[in-house]
């Protein structure tokens, strides 16, 4: 046992060193441009999830390239809030970059690279650090739909606790390893907890990865708000989250077209 | 029984189909047009509940057209803050746009339209998800007034809950049936609650539905933060309450200017 | 007893009918103009209360005559957020307008003339519906001070229950008899709860004032969250608290200059 | 024992009265001048920890001088949210500033230089009364490290209680021997909490202490919700702190980014 843990640590401390080794990695070729409109939204969807608090100065958004699927999109290392279309760059789904251009990437870009890989069905990533998340993912309440908005966190919400992938670390998904670790805790759930940390969302578009990280973390403080009242709590049975999917299908953009009209309202130049 | 609830399932799958199928719909005539003062206001009603936070991208406010009372005036399905008099449309109490020039209507207006059927003294009606209500929507701690401004809550607010109604559904109010059954539930209360969805709130007048949906969260939230004191919480009584209303039909104007003049400033060419 | 209390009673809606009928209030004399400074602070309070959370478009804010300590000036009734000077109106301690040029007054104005009345130290009166206030006056935990800011709080909280002074009324102190007891319940303290309504919070200045109405607010939202981690709290002891009073003498005008500039920066035409 | 206390507080009171008396106070020599891009970010310091809701009219930051060790830099006593370069003050680790230009001093600056002489590797002090961070000064539950961003307060928080050091007080560190006092409890460590009062919050760097100030607050108020749910709390190990600070080290950076520029966009002139 203890061996294994040890060898795992040796494996993960030498792909760390490799990865972060620019002469090792590889330089993927690009699938090319994308879509300006689905470029903006990737823009805006930075701006709007900084407005709704779900991401602060931490947190990123990513989308699958849509002329690719072994590609992805994601800003460099920067405030979400500050993000533009120049800002953005290519990636593999091991995570390196297509043309790096002298920026620096997110350490945790392996979430990403390593969802998209486990999952076709996804096209848009968030990782978020909201408020209301947290404390679901240091506590062993789990987080459940009180609402119809939250029915997209049926039937359970994981936790994935960094310790048991890979025992004391700098709490970061910052190796390909520990990506797909995530990954599988993730399984075909669309959130994940992530303990001492915060979360990750998935959805096959930019406007519900938006919807939901949203709305998972309104879900979790309505939860604690109904917890605190002391009384017997009544969450959405699952085969009500089930047939409310599609009524979310319908209406999210409702909401998209507000969020992202106010975040362009507030972009220079736009 | 189980023959009944499947009878009953059978009708609502058949009526939803009707009720979505345009050429099933009979096309109602128009009451004419409405005094622009009160257009306004209900156009105000929609950014005033979004400022006050008591709608976000979804939630709805409709009034009684004042020269009929079998038609009722409601935005189209569009997010609250981006409704404009040109977003309004004219409903029969069935909830059958008189003219919905291809724009689509909410999906939830039968809230409204078997509201105004079974309550002639109600003439504005306001549907949240407000942060405040939904966790008593989903406790047993019942909603209760804890300041004369929530006085209107006396003497109970009900918890609509729709799966008594209907059996595992997509929480929508989508139906007639389901309408009408929200609309028993509510009796001759000024507040309902929905299980796992929102509130419905009522009035005479588009300034106190306002009034009555915002005094309803804020209520909300501070009997939350009294229970959460851990010592013995003490309620407005029913005959306070009773005498309390007069205060609030007196003094309820003043918000309204208030909330209303700050909403005309952000409203572009206004 | 019940002669007796029916007999209060009568008298109570004896006193209401002549207090509200034009004909039988005196027109006293004016103490003559103002200090223009005194005035703006006056108008800048009902902004800075507002934007401070601690008002909405209820509450009200007063100070006695500098001229004459038998008389006060008070905005008439409207939103505090959109008094200006010409909205203020002076009133004997009865609470009589001196020339109402045909404006309404608060139903409540008898909080401020008897209190004024009965503590000639008083120069200034809030009336707060504060949210973290509220909770306070309906539970039976005591507000007590969490931090050197809240000291004004020691050496106790009183909470004024209108029933106690009236049986079931329409929670307003809408009468003289009201306001006397309010007052009578206050005492020599500088703030006192109102149970189901709000608070009343008295100072020998306006800035001292705003200074206590805020920080009410804020300490017992403190005092809620660490009641809330379910610990052991430690409040300042009384001797604390005398102490500390003569620090917040000092220092509180740094907190009353940022507050006005804020507000002034947002008064038209200023 | 009795002697002994009373001695301590006749001492306190001579110092205190020293230290207020201009005659007394040494004028010492001025480092010289800063570096004007570190003068603009003490600057924007006391700006974004106002936007950040870390400090309101009151708390302060200060940096040592860079030229000089035993010197070091801080506004005069105004609200942070104010504060020019013009305002800010150079002193000696004494507290005693070098030229005042008739200006006031905070009463609290001995917090600062005494920590400056006790701490060798610390360049910036920032002192707060967030409100996340007072219920935790007040209770016995102690602040822990809830998430990564919160890893600077491992191994532990130490709470300073005044009453220790110097029984019944105003509550103001305002004498050196209360700094000395402060310093000692604070050790080693980033963060101390002052029991009904506030915290102090140290750093190599401005950003840093202003990263470290914003997400204890922040920690802070996790960690009640997350206490609040009821459950079992897990919290970051100590070696996975340790891990982490480096981390933090590598990205608080983005943060300060964010955070400088939108401070700056609000400031007049720049």
């Amino acid at each position: 046992m203890a061996f294994k843990r040890r060898a795992v640590r040796l494996l993960l401390t030498v792909s760390l060193v490799l990865a972060l080794h620019p002469a090792n990695a590889q330089t993927p070729a690009s699938a090319g441009p994308v879509d300006p409109a689905l470029m903006q939204d990737l823009v805006v969807a930075n701006r709007v999830l900084t407005d709704l608090n779900v991401i602060d100065g931490f947190g990123h958004v990513s989308m699958r390239h849509p002329a690719d699927p072994n590609r992805y999109l994601m800003g460099r290392s920067l405030a979400p809030a500050l993000v533009t279309a120049d800002d953005i760059l290519e990636y593999d789904l091991d995570s390196n970059p297509v043309d790096a251009r002298g920026r620096a990437s997110f350490l945790e870009r392996f979430i990403h690279g390593e969802i998209y890989k486990a999952r076709p069905d996804v096209k848009a990533v968030v990782h978020t650090h909201s408020p209301g998340i947290i404390p679901f993912g240091a506590s062993n309440v789990p987080l459940r739909p009180i609402f119809h908005l939250g029915a997209f966190l049926a039937p359970d919400v994981p936790v994935f606790d960094i310790r048991d992938a890979a025992g004391t670390t700098n709490m970061l998904v910052s190796t390909p390893q520990l990506g797909k670790a995530l990954a599988d805790t993730l399984g075909s759930r669309n959130v994940a907890l992530m303990r001492g940390h915060g979360s990750v969302v998935v959805a096959a578009t930019i406007p519900m990865a938006v919807f939901r990280a949203h709305y998972s973390n309104v879900n979790a403080q309505l939860q604690s708000q109904a917890l605190a009242l002391g009384g017997t709590v009544t969450y959405l049975q699952n085969d009500e989250s089930q047939k409310t999917l599609a009524v979310i299908d319908q209406i999210h953009g409702r909401a998209w077209d507000l969020w992202k009209r106010a975040a362009l309202e507030k972009m220079p130049g736009k």
